[in-house]
């Protein structure tokens, strides 16, 4: 992505697709900017959009020189009520692949600008229509795979995290206002009261509550980070061990299929499948040949690429056959692996099962049955891994960066509170304290460097 | 395309993604129908939609049963000021796969039920909207594949059509009521005058010409099919001629790619660009194997496939090699082909050239030169085959539908304008008259049978 880093925070009207382009009926173009009405005004008609009201649609033309280059319906908003704050326009034009790029065309000549990624978020931040908390969720919104995974992200869009911080950082304010009156005052000058005990802090209850609200905060990330990115479940086993027929009832079982990676290049199949809410990218190795021929050994390196990436292996014993000296060899290696027992319907696991180490769980591709105990044991192995319970959490840390600054407090925290058991004097723990509290508006952005916006919002998608 | 047609009529509230879903920053979803604005008012928070005026657009969000669904943008409707000229929304929530489809679950919940394809423009039809050729244009316009395209369909979506088509039903009705008159009362009441000549309608010249523009409006069908459709192109040569490059040089060349066609299981390459506002869906057969060997053979049928659809064939000659016995007998062979000498720079053809029946075209794909030339010649054999001049037409027919109807209306007439000249009685050719101004008012829609609109909305895309 090139572009200008400079031009983030300027004020200038830009304009971008807030669509994709495609066979769809509508096109959506985002406009915004000091003077963007009066510009968009210029190559519309019939009516004036630069005496429209805000928060009105207005029917009419795009027009370049005359010419009627689209029908559309404009909206117009007028700071600071708009998204971004700024006086803005959606110009609602045909789908298709031409429509869309003639009036954008037009917009450009009249005298808008390409948006850049995130530039229109961007504004809404530095106009202080929303936090940097929420700003991240609205991108982290378009990439929400599942169902749960929107709802966390609602919960984010409309402030919980930002409430959460905030909270934590008026704890910790309080605790460094304590702090620092002790610093402007000489002992003596102030009454004791019980914080004053060797060992700890003005408002020690304080400190420790908002250090136990961080590290509950930080480990929320573990959680929402398998809700944002998913879990790739890869599956192995012999050939006509059933691995495709497996994949498919997978697929079937959920119908909320996300999306189908196409595999132009690629000799395995994958599918976004949506297990209790999980982004599971499940893949099938099936198409991998297997043999030991020299033009297929390339294939034996790609599975074992895909089970190295994988999360859990869904290893497929074919029930008909029982378990073969190949199968036994590949359980023995390496952890994360459930086995499914297929073709259940034929026979059943000899008892006691040689391998009790692994979850075992029986299915019949053939007659659909044990997949919900699939799903299950799926879910459990998540969990297990995540090292949490999925439980609704008032608030999550919803990127990566929020999770470095969350820890970031929290080691600050704690640093400082090892120092006041060790009975330090305050002027080198105050200042921990204050970094602590920085790192927290950081998260919000109450506290922050150009460069930390541009490189954030820089990844943005177009129109955002 | 399974669905009930007998819905096609009715006023329920319906809802349809008028945008492609996908990792935009917004989807659009399309509300329309008796009722809508109550229904939709039931599932948004926190200000009342039903209390809003029309053409305003109203901040908050969608809910279910106090849950959260998405944060959006709703611009609401008044019929008859709206696009189906019923009360209607537009829904603007965030874009990616889960947050529109959670919106449009909440919306069917509360009593939407699925747009059928085209629904909104058949409602924007019946309720007198948009006359059948501007419904008709609307998806076209969807469908356009450059930017001259979208400039022919502009002129429809404005009512070009509309109008060209009753000035000429004006005409016809103007001959078809002089003859009713005389129809009506015996030949002796009515006062002689030139139209009463023997051989000759009343009205004669208002009748010629409307057939003349009739004609004309059906020539013109021939290229607006070539720039709705497009026109195909097919690189053949021998191995190594350079069919790749100067198909990489022409998509250079023309930096209007419309669209790439993913070719997963194709073995030839091809892409659309346009060639002076013509698409053209260009085709590089390179990736087929020319051999005779057995395993290669399906891709030398699969060449001849190619050769068959192609509108225009381009034949790379080698110019390094010159004319082998290979492309004698392949330029031998049938016509439409383009004889493109390539490596220009490293020789020329041979002076006389030996196939002066075809176009001859030189061209260095090492040095860009001669694609300008080239890209005249491709435009000069679509001229010819589409037997008509270049020039923009006040109006030009958009569909199928449009030119079999002014086919119809042109026989009855001329059929009548031949019993006419054999002075058969006015009661066998009224008939044929009233039947032609028929035929062009069921292009416009005045006219029409359930059926035909049922069979034509179906083929639109939902969501328009």
């Amino acid at each position: 992505m090139k572009h200008n880093k400079a031009n983030y925070g300027d004020e200038s009207p830009i304009a971008a697709f807030a669509t994709t382009p495609g066979s769809s009926a509508l096109t959506l173009i985002r406009c915004s900017g000091k003077g963007s009405i009066e510009l968009s005004s210029s190559v519309f008609t019939p009516a004036k959009i630069k005496d429209a009201p805000g928060n009105t649609v207005i029917y009419g033309w795009i027009i370049a020189a005359d010419e009627k280059i689209d029908e559309v319906l404009v909206s117009v908003f007028r700071a600071p009520k708009s998204y971004t704050g700024e006086d803005s326009l959606d110009i609602c034009c045909h789908g298709g692949s031409v429509a869309g790029k003639a009036v954008m065309n037009t917009l450009k000549n009249a005298g808008f600008r390409d948006a850049l990624p995130g530039e229109f978020t961007f504004r809404a931040f530095m106009n202080g229509k929303l936090d940097l908390t929420r700003c991240e969720s609205v991108m982290e919104m378009v990439c929400a795979k599942t169902d749960t995974a929107r709802r966390h992200v609602v919960s984010r869009l409309s402030g919980s995290l930002e409430t959460e911080i905030n909270k934590i950082k008026q704890l910790l304010v309080q605790v460094l206002a304590g702090a620092e009156i002790y610093l402007d005052y000489s002992e003596d000058e102030i009454s004791a009261d019980e914080d004053e005990a060797a060992g700890k802090l003005p408002n020690h209850e304080a400190a420790h509550n908002a250090l136990a609200q961080l590290k509950k905060l930080s480990a929320s990330w573990q959680l929402e980070r398998i809700y944002r990115e998913g879990v790739t479940v890869v599956i192995a086993g012999r050939p006509n061990a059933g691995k495709s027929s497996l994949f498919n009832s997978l697929l079937k079982e959920d119908r909320s299929i996300v999306t189908e990676i196409p595999g132009t290049t690629r000799d395995w199949i994958e599918a976004w499948v949506s297990i209790d809410g999980i982004p599971v990218r499940l893949v099938d190795t099936a198409g991998l040949r297997e043999s030991a021929d020299s033009v297929e050994k390339i294939g034996v390196e790609r599975s074992k690429m895909l089970l190295q990436e994988a999360e859990i292996v869904l290893y497929v014993i074919d029930g008909a056959q029982g378990i073969t000296q190949e199968d036994s060899d590949f359980i023995g290696r390496g952890v994360k692996r459930i086995l499914v027992w297929n073709k259940a319907d034929l026979a059943l696991p000899p008892q006691p099962f040689p391998f009790a180490d692994n979850a075992l769980v029986c299915v019949s591709a053939k007659t659909n049955e044990g997949f919900a105990g699939l799903n299950a044991a799926i879910t459990d192995v998540i969990q297990s891994q995540a090292n949490f319970a999925f439980t609704d959490l008032s608030a999550g840390l919803g990127t990566i960066r929020q999770k470095n600054l969350v820890d970031a407090a929290c080691a600050l925290l704690e640093e400082a509170l090892a120092l006041t058991e060790k009975e330090e004097p305050l002027d080198i723990i105050a200042p921990l304290l204050r970094e602590a509290v920085n790192a927290l508006g950081e998260i919000t952005g109450e506290v922050s460097a150009a460069d930390v916006l541009d490189e954030m919002f820089s990844r943005f998608c177009v129109g955002k």
